[in-house]
């Protein structure tokens, strides 16, 4: 518990409205997307980097824990107040500072949710392409901190591939700069992208330069159905392999199918055991070469039907399939437990056999979806907690999943992160030496370990 | 000096041909491309990542520095061993260890030479875009040590953006994996990316894994030769605000255009002020279609001439004109301090214009060229060191070019990193605070400054 010297101290710094002690809000930013709750003894809503800085040095002197939160839609706990603490919200640093329409890039505060900046940078004509599925509602500053993902990933990169600067305030309360305006730029160490991913843990981030794109043309949307899933991902290295890199290759497994088809009645050809939603996006008469060549591509690998979206509101038709997915779900069991392991493109299918295997195993109805172009499969494990020993058997098969991901030579996580979820696997992925050099380089920026302390590395 | 004992060490590590302490050697492996010159007591060769580990650790024991060099082309003196101690080579690890035709990945050992890396891409139908201009002798492992540009960065991004994992040995001599074999991957710190650009100082790499591309069908390649650098400097922002991301935007000044012509009588028209080297690539209909647009738009901004290659020997011929450049300088003056400013897009021609004063005001002469796409300006200060006073009259001219570029919102350097060259002005550009945050991470890995000890941060 912070004594209420402290909490005046909070108060004095970002105003007695900006903080919050009662129990309702204490409970408002104690969860995330994960099913996990914990009460922070304030809550504070900083303005300005300076107030930010303020609160970390008090929290130094004091010795108190700070998490930074966003819009705590993430998967693992990342911004959790476990043991309690300060939560400290950056959603008051709203503002879109500026677009250079010029250079093509754009400075934001973290607080700007993710598909407002897309949609505000597209009225001029650019494309900010990362999308994490929860753009309507995540920010910028959590998608940095987390290194988020998405489907169009596969073509145009992850989060940090789009972050050419940063404003950050220090665990120890220094606000500095790192990167900036210039996409090159080799003076001293990448701290820009050491904080992409860092998850919290070793800075607050107050202010994004982001690069952009020119906003492509046109897209156009198919979506393909296979006899198998090997079918499916030989269409990935297929496509690939001639020189086509679509903006999305979106798969979805049998059980997927089984399940939106049970509810939604799309018609999907009961032959069907694995799909790809492929955009390809560009030039107007490329990408219409692109798609036809797409069609003759994927024929002969057990093909079963292939729909193309002749405009818009048909290309909206096709991503209904994958948006229905989620809403699907719930019909399975009423827990998901929504990991997000990466394998190499190529062993997709034999990860997918794995999974199958684990599921039968133990019992429990896996699901799994995903950006095939990259290997990211979101590994849906469905239970109901109130039937005893499934919350177990839930812990025991996605230990194997995540061992299975490593054997292929993949990773645990190619979006989530780590946080509090993946913190009892992550000696799987990592040896202790590995281990060792991060700890040393948190120690290093966070002596009195006040910034999100009790994530990440192994308890 | 280090004493017989610990070469002997050195010599059961490695084996004693691979450990050379004779005058020759001394002078071969202390020297690079910056006019600098200092002798270490040894160089040794490991060939594995076991070797170099035993070689660290050992020099942890003993307390001698080591500096990591590939091949040493390094324009700041980042492989020098100022103060002498060990000059540990990569260039015995030079496998390319396989080449994933169906995942788009390569692995290779860091003393692979660049080019050779490409040729052997694509052969198999695949691309590896970092073309540093050193790219026919620097090796991979240096490049990712310094994060590397080059020409094409402009639209396929730098070395940071294909590496996708490293197994490097630590300061302390533990040896530990970063990144992987997926191209997302979010568990963990990403050392990899702190890694790279870290100019030798953080780990030796000793594996490499790169993300490659399908190998483009084709390019297509203009000449245009503006009458004033606000033409250039236009040309490059319509044609990128036009959706069009050239492969290369090669810009050349207008001193830089009397050096060549002067030597080599192209015929460049005496109009012409400012010119534009301009490539495209991609598929074949489409990049037809991309050069045409481009002559419509570049027609209006001062175009004097614009020539359009319509084959590889024509493509070629063009290409000359920027390959001439280096050769020509040495008609100037004896000595090149070659700078590699970088300024956003749009400051190119107001960084240029202060330039030009700066060379008044110092009345020595300064060439400008490099890549316009992203900014970044090669800024040749020519000068003859037999002349007295010349000499630190380059160095005031450096540090008011310096300063420029920062004012302009850019950085002192692209490509070239800091290591010793940059030192003396790294304070124009980082603050203490970053500073010191930097040297946190330097000490928290190598706590006793053994590796690459006195570079990149202030003396």
């Amino acid at each position: 518990m912070l004594d209420s010297r402290i909490i005046e101290k909070l108060k004095a710094i970002v105003g007695a409205g900006n903080v919050a002690t009662g129990a309702q809000e204490l409970l408002c930013y104690g969860y995330d997307a994960t099913q996990m709750e914990f009460h922070p003894d304030a809550v504070v809503h900083p303005a300005s980097a300076e107030e930010v800085s303020a609160v970390l040095k008090l929290a130094n002197a004091e010795r108190f824990p700070v998490f930074p939160r966003g819009a705590g839609s993430g998967f693992t706990g990342g911004a959790l107040p476990k043991g309690g603490g300060v939560v400290l919200v950056t959603t008051r640093m709203n503002r879109i500072l500026r677009i250079d329409t010029e250079n093509l890039i754009a400075e934001v505060e973290p607080g700007v949710v993710t598909e407002q900046f897309q949609l505000e940078v597209e009225k001029l004509g650019l494309f900010y392409p990362p999308d994490p599925a929860s753009l309507k509602f995540s920010t910028l500053g959590g998608n940095v901190a987390e290194n988020a993902g998405g489907p169009r990933c596969v073509k145009y990169g992850v989060t940090r591939d789009f972050v050419m600067g940063l404003e950050v305030v220090l665990p120890t309360g220094e606000i500095i700069r790192t990167g900036g305006e210039t996409y090159k730029g080799v003076v001293g160490y990448d701290l820009t992208r050491l904080l992409c991913g860092s998850e919290g843990t070793l800075g607050v981030i107050t202010k994004i330069i982001f690069k952009l794109l020119p906003l492509p043309d046109a897209k156009k949307t198919m979506l393909t159905i296979f006899d198998s899933i090997d079918g499916a991902a030989k269409a990935v290295s297929t496509i690939i392999g001639n020189k086509i890199i679509p903006t999305t290759l979106e798969f979805m497994d049998h059980a997927t199918l089984q399940c939106v088809e049970k509810r939604f009645s799309l018609g999907i050809p009961e032959t069907g055991r694995a799909v790809l939603l492929i955009e390809v996006d560009g030039d107007r008469e490329l990408i219409e070469k692109q798609a036809g060549r797409i069609q003759e591509l994927v024929k002969p690998l057990g093909l079963v039907e292939c729909m193309v979206a002749k405009d818009a509101a048909e290309s909206e038709a096709l991503w209904k399939v994958r948006r229905l997915v989620s809403p699907s779900l719930r019909d399975v069991n009423p827990t998901k437990y929504n990991e997000d392991i990466v394998v190499p493109r190529s062993r997709v299918p034999d990860v997918i056999r794995r999974i199958d295997a684990i599921a039968q195993k133990y019992a429990i109805p896996i699901v799994n979806f995903g950006h095939a172009g990259d290997g990211n499969i979101h590994v849906n494990v469905m239970i109901d907690k109130e039937i005893e020993g499934q919350e177990e058997k839930a812990h025991g098969a996605i230990k194997e999943i995540f061992q299975a991901a490593l054997d292929l030579g993949g990773t645990m996580s190619g979006e989530h992160g780590v946080g509090l979820a993946k913190q009892p696997y992550i000696s799987l992925e990592l040896k202790p030496e590995q281990v060792a050099a991060m700890q040393a380089i948190k120690r290093a920026l966070d002596p009195n370990n006040i910034l999100n302390p009790g994530k990440m590395f192994p308890v």
